[in-house]
């Protein structure tokens, strides 16, 4: 399968790297605008065709799949183009900048029955899959909660603010193991340095009384990536920064009982055991670009696909319009 | 000054021990409904008054003082007799049940010049009394935000939620902390296990751009006690629950410079040292204690006095009322 | 049962207060040689007898059993007659100041059906205990070492360097835990601030290549208090300053296979599963006085009994006579 | 400069990238054995001329200066033929397998004002270059102690112990660290999978009562990486595994004061605050690369010199030696 590439700039080399080295696909392509870039790429890849045109490279007869590595106000254009000219599309997060364009690529891939996979990388580390695997057999029970924090020093972006800047990872996550859609979002936050919030807090309702709650913030003097799942049986905290043991699975919780008359709920504190479970030392994009040339081969549709993908544009923008309001719910 | 005190349950023998130990007041009657709670007082204290009757104490005319240490819903009716019998009065948190409860009783006692103290504990700590002194000295620079996490497995009350809880502590160093008060409140959460809200979030907007939020949650397999404060010049991380360097302080941040053109605004990470000052290790309630006797023989007025407290229960009756709201705004 | 207790000062008051909560036990006598301590214990304890004689208490003729929490230099003496008095001896640690006391002690109270117990508390500790079933039920394998450090800032002692300070802790753990006794000690160390070694390490050989180290320091700025040991099939990480899951099991190691030829040995690292299990949260002291007013009802011999307190006396002797000879291996 | 390098497996690649990158310095040929490790050089480096036969690198009369990083067994022959023909050495840790072989080395570089280099790369991460300063300007006042733990799981070798394969690290660090050089040596450990130790401990005495001790083990389910250094002024903890503040200064210590009378030494804990100083974030092998070509260049002595290095293997036998003797003493 031959690939083209869009964007060598942070993480782009990455993609491509993986594509390389990946049995089955290969990379004939990468447009960058960035002189600096397309010289990196030149002197990495020495034989494949490096420009400064990406429409070239979407249109390209010889190219079945596009990577699209860009800033996000590029997706749109970039992926119809390349859907249109019969190429499965993968695109970096968030998908689109809005659900109207998102709505139509899918529908376009869908019409034309080619794949649209959206880079949502933390789908395949170890740590998702394992949440993913104790959520699905019932290990954790009913859920309660989701509850995220993602903070660090940087202030990267000019064009977007800190939910689609961060969030977008944890939507995506949640959005992957929570069963059911969210009904309904709230969002508060601050500007302080520039026209976009860089502190921000993102509630989501689901159904159930399952309540997702995403902490981001531009300006923290500590990295935090902590992700905190409670349930009925068994509950889950899960930091990404420390070496090992990144989940962490606690047989803790409340055991309740019929209530007795009606002011009385007999409430147990269920203390165990706590259990850290090996995760496979995977590199999550190497098996992330894997499983998109395999859907392609087989044509099976992949769980990170254009809608999902919008899912998450959907509940960002509608955190955008709640942020706009100052945490009034916006129904999705 | 002779003390009498109501309530000697979980907190109430460490007020009591802390009054008797004290230069300058002694606890001569404690009333409690428990006849175990009773005996217990009696054992450890053989010369004081014990009673089942807290009207005896609020209304002796050898006391004082009076420490209102049972539950909240007792704290009106308490207070207000005590204050008519013009008794000094110390009271837990939060201090009332409602805003007009707390308005009532601030009256009685200006119009008796006698003095209420909230019992804010934390504001006695060697951390928050260094947090204080360095936001006061401009260490930290003009504030950006307010971060504070309180999540644990427990749910030990029937009569509140989780924000009446757990976050009257946050409340109250955040309001001596952050100059000014906040304009606004929202709040979202969810019940899982009764008809109180066990899992739940708010944000406060104060003048300036300065934002606040709590996470609060009963339903946690870890315990966490992390506030972090944003500054302009320098950040806060306290972390209550280690042993030592509980709040350390970054020299980091984000330098802007003035926007050259339209669209420039030049950031500047700064990454600098991290210093853990040395806290007093103190005991937060001793220190509590004696500055109420001061107060009260100096009569001078306490930081955290009735007013305080007034701040704090219109601050979370106000996030209650936006919780029913799933999260809209409320102004103060 | 009739308890007179020796001394009370740091220590001493949890030893009365566990004894006075017991049930089959009570405390008549306390003895000590400073007046604000006797104040201190009379106060707390009005209908115990309070006295400035521990010779008094020893030979009472309505005492029962005896507990020493005295300097480690008046054990010998006062459990002597405490014995030939007919009573039983609870003493602190280290047991005697040389082995050829402890013997004797051993042997009088053998010669008299007494029972002598050693305060080693940690091993009533959940921690221990837990370590001691896992070991027992062979769920680590073959033991591989035993490693600990136990560091902090704190220069206690006159009369002692830091190993007899500090090491008889680990001492009596690993004796507990490690079957076999060590064959041999090595240590050495450092004075630094007067003529007592502040900062020591000792090496012990056991049978089947079992090898346990230990680390002592008062001049360390943290406090550390980290075991680890290593098995066959499983690891164990001991961390006591942790609030929870305080030790912690790992599914790690080497598993070798046959050599094949000469120079090939077959090694596989095994990277599994860490599993923390719940701790029984039990104060240590209490099920160690307890077991104590059992052994000497059923006429069971403890485990931390006089011989117990004599191996480590002979292991901290050993290890002084090696610190002197810089490190050369001293046999036990 | 031109630049053959001896080696390609883990650490080669690392050499050749930082000599590539260099300004000043080019690589011309690369050694290895292995065939496989031939082709991942050609590719990555394909006008770099690559070889299976060391000898004709080190005899090539185009280089000017040699990288070996080859195992400890071939540094010597290998240094030795690249000296006599006239080129500088750059060689991995340890330096040799014997003192007598360094000492050659040394010589036959002096002799042809030749440079060593001996790749202690520890030196020159931030970490070590702050300490450093921190020592060198009185910060840390007269030194107590350097304690170190290396500790992981792993068994990577074969032909050498853990103290050979770990130790050196520390060492090398000590001696840079430490004013003067260590008198004596004791060491203890013990063989549990084959015929070289896996777990080891070694104390080195230096003047003035300057003690240091390095824990190393192949067996331990946790990686560690801890050095503490206590000193008369301040204390030092440095965890190289923590991705922020890896250097903690303590203002911490003991004063003493003058002895009244014969058994009164006036101690004071002193409990000041923490400071983390920021580190540079350099990549430690390019400065040490960089300040190699530098030293050529100007013809200064690098302190990381062959002489250094043969104090490293000078302490590593005196280990062995001791280990053999079950920790007795080996003077230096």
């Amino acid at each position: 399968m031959n690939f083209g590439v869009i964007g060598y700039g942070y993480w782009g080399p990455n993609v491509v790297r993986n594509l390389a080295t990946l049995e089955g696909s290969r990379v004939i392509s990468i447009a960058d605008l960035d002189p600096a870039a397309r010289q990196r790429a030149q002197r990495a890849y020495p034989s494949v065709h490096v420009t400064s045109c990406p429409t070239e490279v979407v249109t390209s007869t010889k190219i079945d799949a596009i990577a699209i590595v860009s800033p996000v106000w590029t997706h749109y254009e970039l992926a119809k183009t390349a859907l249109l000219n019969g190429k499965h599309v993968f695109v970096e997060k968030p998908f689109t900048l809005n659900s109207a364009q998102g709505e139509e690529l899918v529908e376009i891939a869908e019409s034309r029955n080619l794949k649209i996979m959206v880079d949502h990388t933390f789908l395949f580390t170890g740590a998702v899959r394992k949440m993913k695997e104790m959520i699905d057999d019932g290990s954790l029970g009913n859920l309660y909660y989701y509850d995220s924090t993602r903070i660090n020093l940087g202030l990267l972006q000019h064009d977007v603010n800190v939910l689609w800047d961060l969030a977008p990872h944890d939507l995506s996550i949640m959005d992957h193991l929570i069963p059911g859609d969210p009904e309904a979002v709230g969002a508060t936050g601050e500007k302080h340095l520039n026209c976009h919030e860089d502190v921000a807090y993102m509630t989501l309702y689901f159904p159930n009384k399952v309540i997702a709650h995403i902490n981001v913030n531009w300006l923290s003097p500590v990295k935090v990536r902590m992700t905190l799942i409670g349930g009925e049986k068994r509950m889950v905290v899960w930091n990404d920064l420390v070496a090992d043991e990144k989940v962490r699975v606690y047989d803790r919780g409340v055991n309740t009982e019929t209530q007795e008359g009606i002011h009385k709920l007999l409430v147990n504190y269920r203390s165990g055991d706590m259990w850290a479970p090996r995760l496979e030392p995977v590199e999550a994009l190497q098996q992330e670009m894997k499983y998109f040339v395999e859907c392609i081969e087989k044509g099976t549709v992949p769980f990170n696909d254009g809608k999902a993908g919008l899912r998450v544009v959907r509940m960002l923008e509608a955190a955008s319009e709640s942020l706009a309001k100052r945490g009034a719910l916006v129904y999705l």
